[in-house]
């Protein structure tokens, strides 16, 4: 307390005597024992009294006047401003936890509970999926490109181009076509604060309330979340190990899909261009869109990463969105939509009135980072290291649970399902508990299956989702031996 | 095209010579040269035939496998999966324009002019409020932060608390009893991507469609567009020299109320006490929310800051908005809310779902920048040369107008309001034509006001809204004697 009043006074006017005096004077007001209409002193007696410069006791009046509380007159003492009746602030009794109507989606989102992922990690081992090891983070290639790009001076600063920084959408322009023979107009592409803001643009101007959307089941629990919560009707649809069954669609009628075609979260399919045709023919005979969640495709360590929907055709109903989280880092918000060009300008209205626009420096410096080729071989250099992360975990697997596992989706991507085939998934919440206790982190697959597919627990076995870029070899190693620890103590409680 | 090619050859596999082969075969099966159920050649013979080496081929057809082109089979040639009818990709004719239905809030937004505010800027002077002057900013001390925050390394690479970096809650809530008197526990509050996403959370968690929300009349037009983009009915209340008139609101049934009660944008009046009651005891009343916007209150330069709306009672019913867009630059993209006990956790998850968080690197930097006093001295330095801007502009435009203007709202905030006593709010058009063809931006303030009030064109002068915050003193006077022309230009056409 005495640090900041300190620090008030090293502030600006009024000092610390003007402001004592303003608060006992509006406390005095304010609780009746200066009525309205009666005379405060004059400043030169209140001074004398106070011991303190007049224009002290001056400040504190003129703020008092500012506020509302006294009238100043020339020559003549401060008088009490009339509160009229009932413009004294109302006591509330009521509750704090009492609270107006929130809007429909207020209210859908406080039926979500209300911590989602988030925890502070305080495990030995954690299998999280999407966290990323800082030591693979090109920290000094970043550092000089944050500092290029600080000590350029603009000519004003302003807000800028709700699209993104023009330089950033060039290098990505060019970045989707080599790496993902990706082609497109710099207006299409949009900068976004990581793609979840790209999910929630779309959620926002292709959904309502009595609107319907295609999901992946099991699919990325954070994409169905978002688009619930515009009211909008799921409709789930299994996925197999080619992705999205395609063939289910046949008397579907919904406004949008949104798939992960080139590695489906989280079973690692990649969808057979028979069944990318029969998608995007589904939404062009429904003037529906397909939302391509293109979130790991760096990560492919057998085939080349398979061209993105949005190349197929004209691309008029496929919405593309890419990300930097998987490869650079989560905590730094940068995603990029390629929209159709029908859409440019909504989706730029969108990203303009939700927030003007994403942070420039960070744009800028990623620009500079992909401008000189330091982005791509950071993603080799990243895809190498996970790799062999990847192999480790894998051979650790192998080795420990032998047959009683099944490996899913290890051709891609920073993690894999892992199947344990003796135990039923309604063993999950034990086993996730058992290894918490052991200090080691891992997430059972059931949230992202739809939330009402409840026999499912009894049709089918455990399953884990195990993501390990965020761990080095040794961390893998000691994870997979805690777990079988784990498993012995659920499976062999004796 | 060359470039691009090479550098594709530097990234990963399949080399130029095996993507080469794949386009060709792929581009074959589409155009049914290779019809289902036919056979590749051998990879073998391609091979010969190509003067490739065979694991070129084979890297070919491992990728057109992959994708669900061709069937793979064990010492046999690859076959041309069957392209089952109609899932080959429909030839669409339509116009690019065509496009699927949007949700309501997208078509509300199609309906706006597509390009709010964002024009690169070729002008001599820009009295565009909002910009400011990169000589102003402190470049060194935010490097330093910048540089501070990048080498440290975190445990690892991981999304972050949705509300925001604790480091910073805690530096802003020390700020914010020091600059504003204002206490909140550290869960109330919650870093944004500018005040527009705390306006954009705010709108859609407390408005439908079927809502209203009183907008004060002139106000500040994103706020209005955002809470309309909801289909909330908007309730205009007019603005005097004290801010919202609250006397208004009797009747009025809202959910919500947006007001800029310290420095009403863009009159300049300071809500006095008596309406500061009188507006939370009817949102008391009601249910229903004020947000008040707190954006510009470093900048007053007669009296201290006003104490916020929310310090008053309990602050149930207060959502305060505050913003660095004004004090340190708008390209950095950080707000922060204090919302009331009993919405932090749907506000969170609202922050989660809609971008995760804010970028960690600018938030920790302003964190340390307002640990160690310097984003106070900062603000301080930054009032001062504001200060001096605007003596500069009040005393050109004195010397240049006389007595043809009023000047309002001159005593806080980076902007002040001009009245041209003799000219028609309808020649403002005109008038800013004339400006902007001598190199000179001005804005009026007609589109402030409510987008209905079409009489006010006849009944009030001209007014333009002058920013002065992003100009030198030479540029202030340059562009005020400008302006001169221009009004002699419009008043004076001979």
């Amino acid at each position: 307390m005495v640090q900041s009043e300190k620090q008030v006074e090293a502030g600006h006017a009024p000092k610390m005597g003007a402001r004592r005096i303003y608060e006992a004077l509006k406390n005095q007001i304010l609780n009746g024992v200066y009525s309205a209409g009666s005379q405060l002193p004059s400043s030169r007696s209140l001074a004398i009294e106070l011991h303190v410069s007049r224009t002290t006791v001056t400040v504190a009046y003129e703020q008092l006047a500012a506020e509302g509380f006294v009238e100043l007159r020339q020559g003549a003492r401060p008088r009490v401003t009339a509160l009229q009746l009932g413009q004294r602030l109302r006591e509330t009794n009521a509750s704090r936890e009492a609270c107006g109507p929130l809007s429909a989606y207020g209210e859908r989102l406080r039926a979500l509970p209300p911590w989602l992922d988030y925890l502070p990690n305080t495990l030995a081992v954690d299998f999280r999926y999407g966290d990323l090891a800082p030591s693979d983070f090109p920290a000094l290639a970043w550092k000089r490109a944050v500092n290029s790009v600080i000590t350029q001076r603009p000519g004003r600063l302003a807000y800028e181009d709700p699209r993104g920084s023009r330089r950033l959408r060039q290098a990505l322009q060019g970045y989707l076509w080599r790496a993902r023979t990706l082609q497109c107009d710099l207006e299409q592409i949009i900068v976004v604060n990581g793609s979840q803001q790209g999910l929630d643009l779309c959620a926002r101007l292709l959904l309502d309330e009595d609107s319907a959307f295609v999901m992946e089941n099991p699919g990325y629990r954070m994409a169905r979340q978002i688009f619930s919560s515009t009211g909008a009707c799921t409709i789930d649809v299994d996925v197999d190990a080619d992705g999205l069954q395609t063939a289910e669609l046949a008397n579907v009628n919904a406004r949008m899909a949104y798939v992960t075609p080139s590695h489906q979260f989280p079973l690692g399919g990649v969808m057979p261009i028979s069944r990318r045709h029969q998608l995007v023919n589904w939404a062009l005979d429904r003037d529906a869109y397909v939302v391509e969640d293109d979130y790991d495709s760096e990560y492919r360590y057998d085939i080349s990463p398979v061209p993105p929907l949005q190349s197929l055709g004209d691309g008029r109903n496929v919405i593309y969105l890419g990300t930097i989280s998987k490869t650079l880092s989560p905590m730094m918000r940068i995603g990029y939509l390629v929209v159709p060009k029908h859409l440019q300008d909504v989706f730029a209205t969108s990203k303009q009135l939700t927030d003007r626009h994403t942070s420039m420096t960070e744009q800028e410096a990623l620009a500079s980072l992909i401008e000189c080729g330091a982005y791509e071989s950071h993603v080799r250099r990243a895809r190498r290291l996970n790799r062999e992360r990847r192999e480790m975990l894998l051979n650790a697997l192998q080795a420990t649970f032998g047959r009683r596992i099944t490996v899913e989706g290890a051709d891609a991507g920073l993690h894999v399902v892992v199947w344990f085939n003796e135990l039923s998934a309604s063993a999950e919440a034990v086993l996730m508990k058992a290894a918490y206790e052991l200090g080691v982190g891992i997430y059972g697959i059931s949230s992202l299956y739809a939330p009402l597919d409840t026999s499912r627990s009894e049709r089918q076995p455990l399953g884990l989702v195990m993501g390990y870029s965020a761990l080095s070899p040794k961390h893998i190693q000691k994870g997979v031996q805690l777990l079988a620890e784990a498993f012995s103590a659920v499976t062999d409680p004796g």
